[in-house]
């Protein structure tokens, strides 16, 4: 419950339509995509930055939890209020100030969703690479606090790379200003990067300049389809060794594969036990021949059905998009996880990972952005078997300890939130961990924002 | 002086031949490219991490300053013992634990030179992008500390797009580790972006892992000579508005062009008063021609002389390479700054520093790297004029006035070090220096690593 002053003082200053109460208003605001519940005290809808710092402010003076909150379409449980609190939904903040092509920059506000950004920047022949599956409904706010990806960032790289500056106010109520409007800038220190996947522990975005990119003049997409899953690294190695980076290689196992069966019963051979799903990109047709010839050279191995370019790329990008909600679909419960292994650890990793669910007796399905390394290792397990889930415990950890020891990291995406804090410290040590501690403290000295999260709790230190 | 105490803990650890305390020995280490002269009480040469975490120790444990520095290659006086100290020059921490071809990634110490790392990386088709026209005599562990660019950011990004982590001993003298070895990762706050560019006052780096790209397969050098300065500018506005960005788009000014003539008298066309170099790079021949025509288009106007690929562009990067070195020829002190504005300002700018050059009487000489916006604006003085020099501080107070009115940065890619830190608060405002100034402090509570430098003296504020 808030206390009844704070109550007062939030509801002189928002009407009701911005400001809900009600647990049954609030309840949309309870989860996000790892599924966990966390019912909030209040939601507010802020619409200016003055809004938010009057809230900041008066979340320090009562000690109140305030948890930003882009659209709920993370998985690792960031934007969940786990200690109550005011959530700060973003998603009425909707303006863009300035589309700014000459320069090739747009600001916005955080609550615009990726896909608004891509289409007011089209027109002009532009997009902002950051592309999670999420990106029709969730926001750039939610994209910069969780660092998002996508298959694009195999050749344009995450959210960290096409973000200029950040308007934010800070964990104590102080309006900041970071980084810059220009493609160049060293004044001062990085305090855009040091925000973008701070999960709402450091500041609130108010306003972000975003770095456009041209659109490709010419796309093409690959199918490759292996009988086996060593064909199928042995190919992905091969292609990222080649100079030209592929615009997107995406990676599908069997249990995947026969995921996209169920859905879509004529889109793919019986036989193909493994698949990519490759994009090029180019400037210009002509490269593109140039790029895609080398391409299928590297699928080549005897576990290869076929490797062809196809025509309409558009329904198995949909299958692929398709994934994530379709394993909920099959298992009461997924375990989902995002983790990086060096490109050259593939085969290795994919293999000891059927090893390992095969020793825990484990449903278990892989997919994700291979070209990054970024496989998302889906353990299905039902939540009321208590024997299985303490067996996906176990094997998670061994997945994690082997992530680490081939230099990879817990999370290529995704983020920390509160699934993953358990496992922070097998990445970072405590030294370094101590160091983001005190700068969380710096920013957010009374631990008002998103308490809890991108941290393992003090005792598991 | 430092204390006698220090001095024998630290005689005791390092041979002389890695620890000088003769001034005449100290000497080199006294200046870089700023040209300004400040002798440290003692030059230390590290050799491994423990031995810098000693130092760093000591130096909190008497309150002695200590300045890391590369190769002293930095305008901005980054790197030089203001208030004494010691110096610690990484010149010998030169190895290069592990090149990864597959994963396209190298580690090094900061020593390194980044030509070294050009060298160790280009049999395997590779290039680190950043590279400030000092590549051949600079270190990584320098190109990192001050976040360098060059003519090849406006397509590939500067430094801090190609670190993906960092190894580094805090100003408290805590290891530290940042980032990861993957081309993505999520885990805990940025730190390795927040040490790129903070100039040795946050941590000492240690070791960095880098981003490797892969050589373009053909490139294509074009040269474009304008009657005027208004045509030159127009033309840079048009190529950059193309889909395609220049691999290089660099701009030279009337004055820069007599700097060449005098260097390379049968060079330049005489009616040639504004010029650019550009160069277009492509994973293909065929690409590559496509890339051409446009801009050659972009470049037409009454204004153009003449635009054309060039074969052989190596001595035309010799002579542009050459203009900072040839400026200190002409003139007895260069203001050198590198400030850098919006695409579509560029041609406003130009003229109104030709305009505030005139009305201040001042010989001004102006290159750059356009396609970022990036120009170098050298103000020619002799130092012993007093009243040129004044005229100079008031027409640099007014240069800097309308970088930021015109949603510019003070710095692309020199930084702050001492040179420009009296005019910071023109760009960032008291709070979001005040969170810089905790973060320092956090990193660095004795203010022992290169004190003074990135930020104002504090009464400036």
């Amino acid at each position: 419950m808030l206390p009844s002053n704070l109550l007062v003082d939030l509801q002189n200053a928002f009407s009701p339509d911005r400001f809900y109460t009600d647990p049954v208003d609030c309840y949309a605001y309870a989860y996000d995509n790892s599924r966990k519940i966390f019912p909030p005290d209040a939601v507010l809808f802020p619409l200016t930055a003055d809004e938010i710092q009057h809230v900041v402010l008066l979340c320090n003076q009562y000690k109140v939890p305030l948890i930003p909150r882009g659209r709920g379409t993370g998985t690792a449980g960031g934007s969940l209020p786990e200690f109550g609190g005011i959530v700060l939904s973003m998603e009425r903040m909707l303006n863009i100030p300035s589309i700014d092509p000459a320069n090739r920059v747009i600001t916005a506000e955080p609550g615009v969703l990726n896909q608004s950004i891509q289409n007011a920047v089209k027109p002009y022949g532009f997009f902002w690479p950051p592309d999670p599956s999420s990106a029709q409904f969730s926001s750039i706010g939610g994209n910069i606090a969780t660092g998002a990806g996508g298959p694009h960032a195999v050749k344009y790289g995450t959210t960290r790379e096409h973000v200029l500056g950040l308007k934010a106010i800070t964990g104590s109520g102080d309006f900041i200003t970071t980084g810059c409007y220009t493609t160049k800038g060293v004044v001062g220190y990085d305090l855009t990067r040091l925000l973008i996947g701070s999960e709402g522990t450091l500041a609130v975005i108010t306003e972000a300049t975003l770095k456009l990119t041209a659109l490709p003049a010419a796309v093409a997409g690959i199918t490759a389809h292996f009988r086996d899953l060593s064909s199928c690294t042995a190919a992905i190695v091969q292609i990222m060794a080649l100079p030209q980076l592929p615009s997107a290689l995406e990676f599908l196992d069997a249990g995947s594969l026969n995921l996209v069966r169920g859905r879509y019963p004529d889109m793919l051979p019986v036989e193909t036990h493994a698949m990519l799903m490759i994009e090029v990109d180019s400037p210009s047709d002509e490269d593109l021949t140039n790029a895609i010839f080398p391409i299928l050279k590297a699928c080549q191995s005897e576990g290869l059905i076929l490797a062809k370019q196809e025509k309409d790329t558009a329904s198995l990008w949909q299958a692929r998009k398709a994934l994530s909600p379709l394993l909920r679909e099959i298992a009461p419960k997924k375990i989902n996880e995002d983790v990086v292994v060096p490109i050259t650890m593939l085969p290795y990793f994919l293999n000891e990972l059927t090893r390992l669910s095969t020793h825990y007796q484990l449903h278990n399905v892989n997919f994700g952005h291979a070209g990054n390394g970024n496989i998302h290792v889906n353990l299905l397990i039902n939540p009321d078997n208590m024997d299985e889930v303490m067996r996906a415990e176990c094997c998670l950890d061994e997945v994690f300890d082997l992530v680490i020891k081939l230099r990879g990291t817990l999370s290529g995406e995704h983020g920390i939130g509160s699934e993953k804090r358990a496992f922070v410290t097998k990445e970072i040590d405590n030294t370094t961990l101590s160091l983001m501690r005190n700068i969380k403290n710096l920013f957010d000295p009374n631990n008002i924002l998103n308490p809890g999260k991108l941290f393992p709790a003090i005792e598991s230190i």
